[in-house]
């Protein structure tokens, strides 16, 4: 295999070094059970707490007993959503979010929904962002919990969380966000962001996949998801991912550390992609909110093409990207985040996802470029679409 | 730190040289999203469905596609219970379950018997066993679930599953158990035991921990319990744990070829260790039902004395024991499972939990009674307990 270029980031991250050492030092050290109380137990422990104190600085946690270990976003969002649910069922049973959510809020909420619960789900402007007094006007005495992601993994667009954090704050909302492409991504403080519950997880910061966290402000009423033994100051019982949290607290350290410089590095990298693209193909829409987005993200359609051929294509030629999220693959429906913004059914079938990341060149980008103009050519030339659009042009 | 010996393996296995050396090539390799479509993300796929395949073998799945790979026993557990109630509500809300539980199933069951389920759970007899005639007898027209433990992690002893099988199999109803102490511990056949449902963990048999794993047979009515994207076959959200399954996969192998060697060395080491008790300590109960039961694990109540002073006495001597399950420590309540096995409390405060490993030797266990005789004596003279039953005795 040549060598390959990984246009896909948001679908995983590699490890950093110092995270790979970690976890082999994990690995090779055979950290006992953390609640166990002999001192075998204790050492594992002690590891589970350190990883636990880098998570919180990075998000700005008051406290790291606000922050629960998980197996991931996915379980962090279940974890929230179903959580807040059914300890608050007695208050109300309305809850707010938008169009635009990630499959594992959707289904969250799509089941909670056959239990009885009445879901708000609002539109997002053309850019992808929701209209934070729409949330405003959305909560009644009913609602109990508000959930709206804080940047989109198709898309990348980030929404207006602190501006809705001041709302929820002040009609007493709980308020949940999915963070999970956003945290050692782009600076995140909970307590700037008024959040009170914040799913995230380690790969989008180059820890390991299948491990993540929720942020649970002190004091926020909900119950556990995953129930058994009193592990994670009993919100979350299982015997712990030692070797993946160990990953996950050195991933936290390193984004602390170095997000500033990432950010501006990827940031210079879209630049580039973004001014040169023009010059390699046309007729494409770019769907990202290029001032409220991912710093590494750019969601382009090429019109008359599908995504699917392209990427498939790329891929020929040693270029990984995505079409849209990993985790909708499968699923051979558009996309519901393209459709929101207005895309037609076709323009959406047209769709790349470009996710840089801090391993990639300016000259991987222009091998894409290369590569893209070529596929988008003989995609294009076999295009009953593009024809007939070209004759009425 | 002197030479540490391990008696304590209920909690935590080491895990073993072959699962190690996976596992590193795992956090080296940076594997891609198995769900992405392009090359890098269908090499991560063929990791995973290898490592089902292996597990598939180890408890005779009839096909790969019925293991759903999960962050571990709990999560396994709470799926299982939390999946079928949800799936069946309009077939029946009535489950039965025994009083020796685990802590992931008493507790999943509280949260269903808040929601209005009706939950009947069984006594056991004195050796810690369940009667299949109770089970036959509790189940009605309204019950979807019949949930019993394989192998109790307090006392090892083993239920009659297979018999309970027959019973569900007949009545229809699903049936599961929490095998997380027996699966590459014990044989497992699944068409053997006509078991629906199974929960199981890595770490039992020297995988890692934080990962497991849960049958479903095909057919079975249940709920995703994690939901978001497509991944196990739609069974379970979440992007994979793809080095902790990595570790799976090897463990489940190794497990499959050398069970039968484990089990009887382990055997062996139990049999030494019950042989010598009475020459080192006097009046304690066994609690373990050592007819049915987990070849590596013997549970002791030593009388008038406290099991936690006992193990933590150990711990400065170098050696790991347990008091109970790990999951439970926090709780300073005596053992459900205990007190239900007719043990009186201050019996019940007197239990110390030896599991034994593939990695302990005869001497390990000299060593320990050595020390226990030393620590049991201290303890004892320092007892009014002990004074007083000795003058009425």
């Amino acid at each position: 295999m040549k060598n390959y270029i990984n246009l896909d980031h948001i679908s995983a991250n590699p490890l950093l070094r110092e995270v790979k050492d970690v976890m082999i030092e994990a690995v090779e050290n055979d950290y006992h059970n953390p609640s166990s109380q002999h001192r075998a137990g204790e050492h594992a422990a002690e590891r589970i707490e350190g990883a636990r104190q880098k998570v919180a600085e990075l998000i700005h946690a008051a406290s790291p007993k606000e922050i629960v270990f998980t197996s991931g976003g996915t379980e962090s969002v279940n974890h929230a959503i179903k959580g807040v649910a059914a300890a608050n069922r007695e208050k109300g049973s309305h809850i707010v979010t938008t169009n635009i959510e990630h499959n594992s809020v959707l289904r969250s909420l799509k089941r909670l929904k056959s239990a009885g619960f009445k879901i708000t789900s609002l539109p997002v402007d053309e850019t992808g962002r929701v209209n934070p007094e729409d949330v405003e006007n959305a909560i009644t005495d009913e609602t109990i919990l508000v959930s709206v992601m804080h940047s989109n993994n198709e898309t990348g667009t980030i929404q207006p969380i602190e501006e809705i954090g001041w709302i929820t704050r002040e009609k007493n909302v709980l308020f949940h966000t999915d963070a999970v492409d956003s945290v050692g991504v782009v600076p995140i403080d909970v307590q700037l962001l008024n959040v009170d519950l914040m799913s995230f997880a380690a790969n989008s910061f180059h820890g390991p996949p299948g491990v993540g966290g929720l942020y649970i402000r002190r004091g926020s009423r909900i119950f556990p998801f995953l129930e058994g033994g009193v592990q994670e100051n009993n919100k979350r019982a299982g015997t712990e991912n030692l070797i993946g949290i160990s990953g996950m607290g050195k991933a936290a350290e390193l984004a602390a550390r170095d997000l500033n410089d990432r950010y501006a590095y990827l940031i210079e990298l879209k630049q580039y992609l973004l001014e040169n693209l023009p010059n390699y193909i046309d007729e494409y829409l770019i769907n990202t909110n290029l001032e409220h987005s991912l710093p590494q993200l750019v969601s382009i359609s090429i019109r008359y093409i599908e995504g699917e051929s392209v990427m498939l294509m790329l891929d020929e030629e040693g270029i990984a990207v995505s079409t849209k999220s990993a985790c909708a693959t499968g699923s051979l429906r558009a996309s519901h985040v393209l459709l929101s913004l207005g895309l037609s059914h076709a323009d959406a079938q047209g769709t790349l996802v470009i996710a840089l990341g801090i391993d990639n060149t300016k000259e991987d980008i222009k091998q894409f470029l290369i590569a893209l103009k070529q596929v988008v050519e003989t995609l294009r030339n076999m295009s009953p679409l593009y024809k007939k659009a070209g004759q009425t042009g």
